[in-house]
């Protein structure tokens, strides 16, 4: 329980109602609870703001007076919420210690402070940092650094010599330092190359469930701190992807891309290897980048779905594309000529 | 064992041949077996059937003619092949009880009935059906509720609070309640969205390997009953999934989509947020739906694959696609001013 | 501890330098150490050849001359720096037997040169070859056959009766005989088809980490000696891959397609089922396969990124494609008219 004036403090809001009332946690407008707090920032959920029964709305100042019941006005309406949710709902407390079905090796270092769940494995050489969660059936390969206050929920598996900054957050069936796709042609068969790098994570970043990061074949594959990694993202071999990106569920980055920092790549987007994104690039979903984007900017090749059958119309034009453009050009000749002639 | 009668019984077929025929499993046409049913559904197969070693087949009325052996004749032959086929080999029978190696908390509720299998964990309050199965490795979250004869195969992850209905099948790898991907900006960096909702499964949902069902934010994620998902799908947080809806491999779903009832979503389809899409609706492989869709029907954006070398043409094209029509308008007002003219 | 001569022998390289010289690992152009070799394969790294600290590096004929420090001359040197890599820095020995905390079947068959780790399980019938690693947390299923020195690294789940060769790697979060996606109408729901095949995987095959292979429905899902696949990647029931194919991340293959052997599928493609891809061909990223390839070659249909202002002009035009079709044909018919009648 915190009050109305509590959170308009830790939120950098202005309260317009009573700093007394009570908040126990967090609501959406539309199911609105009279002890919890909801908020406005989507034009598209407005609506919703007369009939709402939350106890009160963080909302923007234009919107304060339409708010028919407190307002926690700021100009950033959801990040306000999210801080509020975090003080209402904290992620629930650690249980310091090992649990008698986790196998940790005796060379490990574990601080008093975290918390290896049930069926977890921490292998030789492991340092996990003070406050961190090794969750319930997931393993710690050998020389893995954790830093502090970063959790691991369930399921995750890290490689040898991964390194985890602090702050982290990784989803159920995360895999990071799997060996990258690295192999050498001999005649038809296949050679495997030895994928002998590791992978450097930053602080607060989150990955998502399933999300894979494959390590570098001979330096390090890097995420940046503050990077937001949605989930079955796919990133392979000595990628780089700078401060403070987030990227969508199902993207790929292939092996070898740098991607710069506050870019925001959608989903299902595809990333061709050994090329470079520039800061603040927007790729929209779908997309697939196959050259360097030197620029900040919106680049964009996805389709919009349509009825089938205007579409099946659509793809056989263009297979005629080439033949349309040829008989184009053969008309402005021919009236060009027509006109010469005149 | 069961004859040929008992089975056409079973499966409402009409027997062309001996009831007292004996039948140990199912086989194919062109792979058959004296002793196991076949059946023939896709037309490409029907030159297998002259020759077929099958001791039987599941055929429509007007192929049964000529089936060469026994015909099991029958409207939909492919629903009563799934049918005899789950008759003669039943899923293996479960082994109640908890595997000394797994670890309950005092307080979940498992049934007498249910199999805690190796290396299983069931956190507190969990409450666990009768007939269910908690396969190896599995992690069942705090508080998550799991009805009768539901099954997780194996290292399936449910977090905190997850419900599931009767009679559900998840395969290896499937996370079910992981974070949504909710983040709001502090200027160049994120701050984490608490993710406060659950996730709500209906009864006799499938979900397929490795496939990954966030929480919701504040709301529930829905999937309802009889819905189909195969392998690695992404099903982002606040979904709603209809009833009988099948979503193939691959597939995303972004944040608050509402998917109808009896839907058939393609392998590889990316549906963006925050939009609706009716009952019965249709969309075909590697499409990107944009926009909501208020109306059965199919709809497509997929490119199907050509030469390289012609598709480099029709790329290069697309690009002086706005030329094009810009001359091809031209054109037109020429010869019209031409014909003016005359 | 090699030294250059042995390193050339044993990678059939001619040496230009002394023989006597000791190698420890190997390091990149750029980061080169003494005690290291590198190597120069992709023409966009030459620039790095002048000034590197590499104590060797592998290089073709060509270059040797250009070469600062001691040359390793091979036609292929990147498949020579995978043999030497392999050489200097070899996967860690295993560790024979079965942890204490695993779970092995009574009746499983576990060769003593094997390793199962911390929290595996093994279940009844299994069989299990010499050299084998069976990873922490990884679930082998009933009745599963491994061949000598196959290794699973970590939260590998193989489902019953699957098949794996010898000299597999399986990387973490790989699932290998789940349920392939068989469903039959009953009406608006379906009726679940038993997946009664099994999976056979070759020699030498390596799975990326959260790769699926879905069982057959019937028949087998075959795997050929020689495949590489990527991460995440889904392959559907009754898939057969030829041998030596190359599959990258995020690739789908659905049910029942055949590709061939020394095929290179690129990151992000779906294969649609029931068709058949001849040897030798190659799909690049993105692309949609939708008919059979009967011949070999390179086929398309990516649409690489570009600024959103153009892409939407292309897409707008793209609507109107059949409408521009229509107008440049009657253009056509006009100007033929108004030629007939000068």
């Amino acid at each position: 329980m915190l009050t109305l004036g509590e959170i308009a403090e830790r939120t950098g809001s202005e309260l317009i109602g009573d700093p007394e009332q009570q908040v126990a946690g967090v609501c959406t407008l539309q199911n609105g609870r009279p002890d919890c707090i909801a908020f406005l920032a989507n034009p598209r959920y407005r609506k919703y703001l007369a009939d709402t029964h939350a106890g009160a709305v963080f909302v923007t100042r234009e919107l304060a007076e339409q708010c028919p019941v407190a307002a926690l006005v700021n100009d950033n309406p959801y990040l306000a919420y999210a801080r509020a949710a975090a003080l209402l709902a904290p992620p629930r407390a650690l249980e310091p210690g090992v649990h008698p079905s986790a196998v940790v090796a005796e060379d490990a270092v574990v601080d008093p402070s975290a918390q290896i769940a049930a069926q977890a494995v921490v292998e030789s050489g492991a340092d996990i940092g003070p406050g961190v969660l090794v969750g319930p059936g997931c393993v710690v390969g050998r020389d893995v650094r954790i830093g502090a206050d970063t959790r691991l929920v369930a399921n995750v598996t890290l490689c040898e010599g991964v390194r985890l900054g602090v702050r982290c957050l990784l989803h159920p069936g995360v895999v990071v330092g799997s060996d990258g796709f690295g192999i050498a042609r001999d005649g038809a068969r296949w050679v495997k190359v030895p994928q002998l790098g590791g992978v450097r994570i930053g602080d607060d970043v989150e990955i998502g469930a399933n999300t894979t990061i494959d390590r570098g074949a001979l330096e390090d594959t890097v995420i940046e701190s503050g990077v937001k990694l949605d989930n079955q993202i796919q990133i392979a071999h000595n990628v780089q992807i700078g401060e403070n990106t987030a990227i969508a569920g199902c993207a790929g980055i292939s092996g070898s891309a740098r991607i710069g920092r506050n870019c925001m790549i959608a989903g299902g987007v595809g990333v061709v290897g050994h090329l470079e994104i520039a800061d603040g690039v927007v790729v929209t979903g779908m997309s697939m980048v196959t050259r360097s984007i030197p620029e900040p900017g919106v680049y964009s090749s996805g389709l919009p779905a349509q009825p089938n059958e205007q579409w099946n119309r659509i793809t056989a034009r263009l297979r005629r594309l080439d033949d349309m453009a040829r008989r184009l050009r053969e008309l402005e000749r021919r009236l060009e000529q027509g006109e010469d002639a005149d």
